[in-house]
This record gives structure tokens, C-alpha cells and sequence, in this order.
């Protein structure tokens, strides 16, 4: 098989588990589901590296983050990859994809794995990679889906169609991606059983993304060989500061994903869980429940009369009396409290703090 | 008139505002309903000097705030008196009572007046405190009755009996002292219109204090004689520990009060607040309320779909969304969340605590 490269954006602000995660510390630096251990940290453990080397890792994030990549990985430092501006991630896979055809070549297989996810069961995961990596060796676009288990509004979906081979390959045809869907078209997709959620991670040969980037983005296409060519060079932040700007602000999965031919999915069981809020994280946390359903985190509380509410206060006492449902996160200087089902709005907490120039909060 | 001694005893432990009252610095000694003085300040600064000389003002406490009410008032040291363990507040009103008939005499009027409750009519209050004295000085003790707006089950109940004189004067006899009743018969109590809150404060003629103790408590007496003659002498440390032990755990309501003939009461429409618990707390503060009921004590905070919810984090960034009727109090090392309805709980947490020995936490 060819040489694998796995590539990991660590680019998003992760607004909405703020307080815990910040501009200066976005969620995928922290420990905030295994305790001593970040989420990015966890992210490459379950790849290197028992599915490839330590030096065939990448990461692209906002070079404000680039000091803390350093810190949290034993990388080598040609491979982390700073963004002067966020411009979403059709433009850090696109660089990445450069980056990797010139370091590599066109051969080469790249796997992109978000840095903020979890994953229970990681040698089921390495067993998809290298289910979806054969796949990828055909020249197809590899995506792991997973078995869409609730009506959830917050991720896409993948509609699968046909199985790819006669054999036993577990390989689907894609049929169609499917954007957040609302409420009663997502239950339909639960009930028909034809679909799963899109984890945002892909396997393909360099040389497939490359030719998607030269035909569905092909004014971006150029800038991104430029910017392949000086980076580590001492042009690179004269250059990357001219052309970062000009490059879209597009996700990978709108502007490619979405348009490519030859896509498959793998059908992926490994207790994956997006740790998107709050609100999920308290799921994935249940297993250290009490028999109400209270999860308190790295730190001895005292509940009374109180049901299945989360306690994130790494730093501080706690006492709770009477409430049902709730979440309540505890920093330094900023605390949040707000029910499960109003976790998604933690968002707007956020968005009203940038308005009003909250940097200290932000 | 006589002169006039104020005593305060300021010897409570405030344990269901906990987290913000502790231990070390009671309710009493905190700024908790107006900024920057504490509430035992607003005490005398109703008194004093409008009502009497800062120098006849007296504090009972327990020995570890002495320090403490030193640094808060500008009264002189003699006035202060610590005691070396808690013996509720028949000890503590009866050794003052004790104490000033010493310095001043047995025709002194004696004013006792509770440290942590607040009064938004002061002038009203002090007006109350001169008919009471009037009325004292014919060798009554003198009780002021807050008007009972609400069943309330936390206060003790004064039953009003005859006005004590045929003039225009608003002293009533006192029909009798009810314990704290329970609901049904509190809403009794303010269908009537018969009945008024205790409030805890006294006035009597020193003598008539003193008389009381040598009926009601010849126990406690010969024991209170010993240690006022020994107050600030050489040997105050010494009797003081070995005579506060032997001294009746009990209150002065329920040992002497109750008891009591020839008592009255002055109806006093005074802006009175016990500040008992967290949910009085946000009653008291409801004038700094937003149009949907939100508190928010000293610190901008962010709410979003919030209603009636006190949020008392000085040092704190607090975001709030979708909760109604929650009381969160944010401290260094220790977080409250609980709704108004369940406040009194929280000196369960507190027992708790103690149970643990937390004392870090108390």
C-alpha cells in the first residue's frame, strides 16, 4: 500500500464549550474528556502509532495555536502547519493536500481526522481506516459514516447507495450528502436506515484531492501550490499573509465532498461521539454517573435532590440543590449555567461577548 | 430619659447564606445588601450617632471576630465583648445586661438589637426605638412588631393585646410570644391582623433585664455577675473559659422573653428585612431587579432567557440561559446553585460539611 499521511485540522474555536474552551485554548487543547490528555493528543494516539509513524502526522491550525500544537505533540515541526486567518477548511485541506503531493507525491494517501472528536473504540477505527484506506487505493473519495442512532439536527448525513464490491468489503456507494437536516426530515433518515452521520473524516490519494481542488475550486487551486512551495522557505509568511486572504471561506464538505464523484463510505461502529457542547459531552461522560444521573468532573461535589446535571468544575466546590437537567461549568473567571436542551446557545453567549469586545472572556 | 447602652449581639454563624458567609467572616461582617459597609456597620450607623453616642454602643461575639468588629466600628474597646464559645442568646444578653449594669447603673435602658437584619426606613426605626424607650422606662420590656405581611413559617409571632395607654401613644400589650408556626397557622395569624413578626429587638430598663435573669435563669445569674466583674481585668481570660461552658444553651426569646410579664409592643412600619437566606436576599435586592426578575449583584453578567434569578458572583463573569427561579452565589472556592423555593436547604450543605470536616469550606 502507499505511504499514508494522516492530517489533522485543529483550526475551529469550539465557541460552544465556552467557558472551558477559549480563543487562546480551543477545546481540541484541552483534557476535557480524558483527564491529563487533550483531545488533539487523543486524536493522534489512536492513529500513531499503530496505523501510521509519529512523522507522518500533520496539523494545520491557527498559527496562534502552533506553540501549543508543538507542546502537545511529538511531531516533527515541518508538519504543523499555522493559518494567518481562518478561512474554514476547504482551504487547510486543500494546503494540506499541496503540501503533502510535494513532500510525498500524487500517490500518497491522506486521512483527515478532526482533532475534537472521540472515539470509544479505536482499534474498530483503525480496522475502518484501513478498510477505507484499500477503498481510497481505487481512486475513490473514503468517508466513515456512522450509524445515525438519534433524529440529530447537528450533523450532516450520508445517504448510502450500492455495496462497492461483490466481495465482503463493508464499502457503500455514497448516494448523497445530505447538509443538517431539520427535525422531521432527520427522523425520517433514522427511520429508513439508509443513512449515516458524517464524522468529517476522509481517506483519499493526494493526487484525488488535488484533482477535486483543480476542478471544483480552481481559483483557490493555484494560491494553494504558491503557498505549498514557500512553505518553510523564508518566503512563507510573506506569502501566506498575501494569499490567505484571498482564499474562500468554504467548508471542504460544501465545496468538494458534496460535488465529487466516486465517493464511498464506510460504515464505521467505534463509538464515536462529537463533542460539540456541552450537552454531549455530558453524554459521554454518563459512565461516571451516580445513580441520578449527576456527573461531577475531577472534583467532589455535593448534590442534593438533583437529577442528571453536569458539574464541570475541575477547580472548585460545588453544592447543588434541587435542579434537574442542568449543566454548570465553573472557570476562573466565567461561569455557565444553562439546561441540556439549551446547550446549542452557548453560542450566542459567545457571539454577544465578541460584539461587545469581551477579549478577557473570549 | 435614662441613658441609653445599645447592644448588639453579633454572634451568629449566617450559615444558610453560605457560600459567602463563612466562619471566619459571618454575614454580619460582610458588605452583602449595601456595597462597601458591612451589614453590622448599617447597624450602628442607624443608631449612632442619631439615636445614641458611638461610645454606648456594645457588640457580644464570639472571640474570634473580636478582631473583626475592632476593624469594622469605631466604638471603644471595652464596648467589646468576645465570648470563647457560642451559648446562644440568653448568655449573651444576659452577661451584657450584666455588664452595663456595672458601668452605667440599673436605670440604664438596654437596646438589643440583631447585626444582620436590614431596615429601609431608618428614620421611621429610630423613631420606633424612642417611643420604646418611653415606654421601657415604666419598667416594660419592649418588643418593636414588624407587621406580618405573609404567612411567613421562618419568624416568631407577637399576639397584640390592649394599647398599654389611653393616650395617643402606639404601645400594645403583649398577649403572647408564638414560636415559629407552621403554615396553616401563620396564614391564621395574618387573617386575623392580631399578630405581628418578632424581629428580635428589645428594650428594657437594665434592671428589668437584670430581674428577669434572677427569676428565670438563677442559674445562669451568679455566673453572668462573675464574669461582667472580671471583664477586662487580668482574670477575664481565665473565668471567662471556665464559666461560658456552664452556661445554658438557650435563647433569649424562649428562656426570657416568653416568660416575661409586663410586656410590649411597638408596631414599627420600618422597611424590615431578616436576611436569612438567599431567597430574602433577592427579595431585598429586587429594586436592582431587570424587567424579567434577574438580579445581578456588583458584576454584568449575561442572561438570555432568564427570569427571576439572583446571580451573585462579584469576582465573576456569570452567563445564565433558560433557567427561572435560581439563586447561584459564586465564591472563590465554592459554587450555590438552588431555587429560591429551596433555599432554607442550604444549611444542609453546611451540616454536611461539617460532618466532613471541610472546614476549608465553611
Amino acid at each position: 500500500m502507499s505511504e499514508i499521511a494522516v492530517v489533522i485540522p485543529a483550526g475551529g474555536g469550539g465557541t460552544r464549550l465556552w467557558p472551558r474552551s477559549r480563543r487562546a485554548i480551543p477545546k481540541q487543547f484541552l483534557d476535557i474528556v480524558q483527564p491529563d490528555r487533550t483531545m488533539i493528543q487523543v486524536t493522534v494516539d489512536r492513529v500513531a502509532p499503530d496505523f501510521v509513524p509519529l512523522s507522518h502526522v500533520y496539523v494545520v491550525t491557527s498559527e496562534r495555536h502552533v506553540g501549543l500544537v508543538r507542546e502537545q505533540l511529538d511531531i516533527p515541526r515541518q508538519n504543523v502547519v499555522g493559518e494567518p486567518l481562518a478561512r474554514d477548511s476547504a482551504a487547510a485541506v486543500g494546503l494540506m493536500a499541496a503540501l503533502i503531493e510535494r513532500r510525498i507525491g500524487p500517490d500518497a494517501l491522506m486521512v483527515v481526522l478532526p482533532a475534537d472528536h472521540e472515539i470509544r473504540d479505536p482499534n474498530t477505527f483503525r480496522e475502518s481506516l484501513r478498510v477505507a484506506a484499500a477503498t481510497a487505493q481505487q481512486d475513490y473519495l473514503v468517508t466513515l459514516g456512522i450509524h445515525a442512532t438519534s433524529a440529530d439536527t447537528g450533523f450532516g448525513y450520508i445517504q448510502r447507495g450500492e455495496s462497492l464490491h461483490a466481495d465482503s468489503s463493508p464499502a457503500l456507494h455514497v448516494k448523497r450528502f445530505r447538509e443538517k437536516p431539520d427535525r422531521v426530515t432527520a427522523q425520517q433518515y433514522v427511520a429508513s436506515g439508509e443513512y449515516y452521520w458524517n464524522a468529517g473524516m476522509y481517506v483519499a490519494r493526494v493526487g484525488i484531492f488535488r484533482a477535486l481542488f483543480q476542478r471544483l475550486m480552481p481559483e483557490m487551486e493555484p494560491l494553494l501550490v504558491e503557498m505549498a512551495a514557500v512553505f518553510g522557505t523564508p518566503e512563507q509568511e510573506v506569502t501566506f499573509a498575501r494569499l490567505y486572504p484571498q482564499l474562500a471561506k468554504i467548508s471542504f464538505d460544501f465545496a468538494i465532498v458534496e460535488k465529487a464523484e466516486r465517493v464511498a463510505v464506510i460504515p464505521a461502529d467505534i463509538g464515536w461521539s462529537d463533542v460539540g457542547s456541552w450537552s454531549r459531552l455530558a453524554e459521554l461522560l454518563e459512565t461516571l454517573a451516580d445513580q441520578e444521573g449527576n456527573v461531577t468532573f475531577r472534583h467532589p461535589h455535593h448534590v442534593i435532590d438533583t437529577k442528571d446535571t453536569l458539574i464541570y468544575a475541575p477547580d472548585k466546590f460545588v453544592a447543588v440543590i434541587g435542579v434537574e437537567g442542568l449543566v454548570i461549568v465553573d472557570t476562573p473567571d466565567a461561569l455557565l449555567v444553562v439546561p441540556k436542551e439549551r446547550c446549542e446557545d452557548v453560542k450566542h453567549i459567545v457571539e454577544k461577548l465578541q460584539t461587545e469586545g469581551r477579549h478577557d472572556l473570549l
